[in-house]
C-alpha cells in the first residue's frame, strides 16, 4: 500500500522547498495532517497569496508590498550613502542589525564569468545610472567574500572611478569568536592583507 | 525595515512545520517567492485540501481517502496475521519494505504512564475487540524499542493471554552495519538477551 494519492502529491510538492527531501517532506506532510485546521489553512493561504503581493521596490529592488520599499520612502534615511548587495535577503539581514542608516541597491546576484553571468545580467547598468542620478558620497559594496564578490566589486569600482564618490567594501577576515585552526587559508590570507594598525 | 507584512506572516506560518525555525522558514519563504507560480499554487492547494481528503480507515485507522484503506480492502492479504503499530507512519514504512503481507492495526501512540497516557487512551479496547471478532493466528507487535513500547507490548500480551493466538514482537538488537562502539548499553543488553542459536 502506497500513500493515498493526495498525500503523496502533498509530499512531492513539499519537496519544492529547498533542502527538503523525501524524509522531511513526509514529516511535514504528517504534521500538516495533524495541524489545527486554522493553521494549515492560513499556511496554504500565505503560500498562495504572498508571491502575488510581494514584488521588487521600483527604485532599489528589495522586496516590498508597495511601490517603494520602507527604506526608499523613509525621508530620515541618509541619502548620501548607498549599500549595494547581491540579493534582497542581505537587506533584511542588515536591517535586523540596525547599524546602517543609508539606502540600498539590490543586484540580481554577482558576476560569475565561469557560469556566463555578465555585468549586464545582474543589473549593473541600472545601478550605475542610479548612482549618477542621485547624489551619493559613498557606495558600500557588501558582497560575500568569494571570487564572484571580488569580481563584481572590482568591476563596479572600475566603472565608478573618476566620480567624486568613495567606494568601500565591508571588511573580510577572521569571524569574531572563531577558532584560528578552523579558518580556511584564503580567509587567513585576507586577514593578513587587511590588517589594521592599532591606533 | 522589517520584512513586508505578508512575507513576515508566511515566515511565521512556515514555522508550524516540525523542526523549522526562523532561518529555515526564511529560506523556505524566499524560495516560495522565487518558485514558478504553478508550483507554489499547487503546494498551497495540497496543504489546503489534503487534511480534508485524508482520514482514518474505519477498520485499522491507517490513513486513506476511502472508507477502508487499500490493505483492509485487499482480499489477497493474509487475514490471519495482524501487525499492531504505534502510528500510521509505520504502516507506510512497512509497506515500502514489502515483506509483510498481513493486516494492520494503528494505535494512537503508546502507553506512557509518566505522561498519564493509559491503555484506553491509545485505543487498546478497540484493538482487543477487533482481535476477538476476527480470526487471527498471530499478532505481531511492532513498536519502537523503548519503555513505552515494552509497556504497551506487555499490556497487550497480558490481555490476550489465554486466546489461541501467537503474540510476537519484531526483533530488537544491533542495527545492521552499525559500529559496536556507538551502540547504547540498553540495546547491547537486549542484543545479548535475544541472542539466537546459529542453526
Amino acid at each position: 500500500m502506497a500513500y493515498p494519492n493526495s498525500l503523496q502529491k502533498l509530499i512531492e510538492r513539499l519537496k519544492y522547498l529547498p533542502g527538503v527531501g523525501e524524509k522531511s517532506a513526509e514529516r511535514f506532510a504528517f504534521s500538516i495532517l495533524e495541524m489545527e485546521e486554522e493553521k494549515s489553512l492560513s499556511l496554504a493561504k500565505s503560500i498562495e497569496e504572498v508571491p502575488t503581493k510581494i514584488h521588487e521596490c521600483k527604485r532599489c529592488h528589495t522586496l516590498t508590498e508597495n511601490e517603494l520599499c520602507d527604506v526608499c520612502s523613509d525621508s530620515l534615511r541618509d541619502k548620501e550613502v548607498l549599500c549595494v548587495v547581491e540579493d534582497t535577503k542581505s537587506v533584511f539581514l542588515f536591517e535586523k542589525l540596525g547599524t546602517y542608516n543609508g539606502r540600498y541597491h539590490v543586484l540580481e546576484g554577482l558576476i560569475d564569468l565561469s557560469s556566463g553571468i555578465r555585468p549586464e545580467d545582474i543589473g549593473l547598468n541600472e545601478l550605475v545610472d542610479r548612482i549618477k542620478q542621485e547624489n551619493y558620497k559613498e557606495v558600500i559594496l557588501a558582497f560575500k567574500p568569494s571570487i564572484e564578490g571580488e569580481t563584481t566589486a572590482l568591476y563596479i569600482h572600475n566603472i565608478l572611478e573618476g566620480l567624486p564618490i568613495k567606494i568601500s567594501r565591508i571588511a573580510s577576515g577572521i569571524p569574531m569568536g572563531a577558532d584560528m585552526e578552523y579558518i580556511d587559508p584564503l580567509t587567513l590570507e585576507r586577514a593578513f592583507q587587511d590588517r589594521k594598525e592599532i591606533a
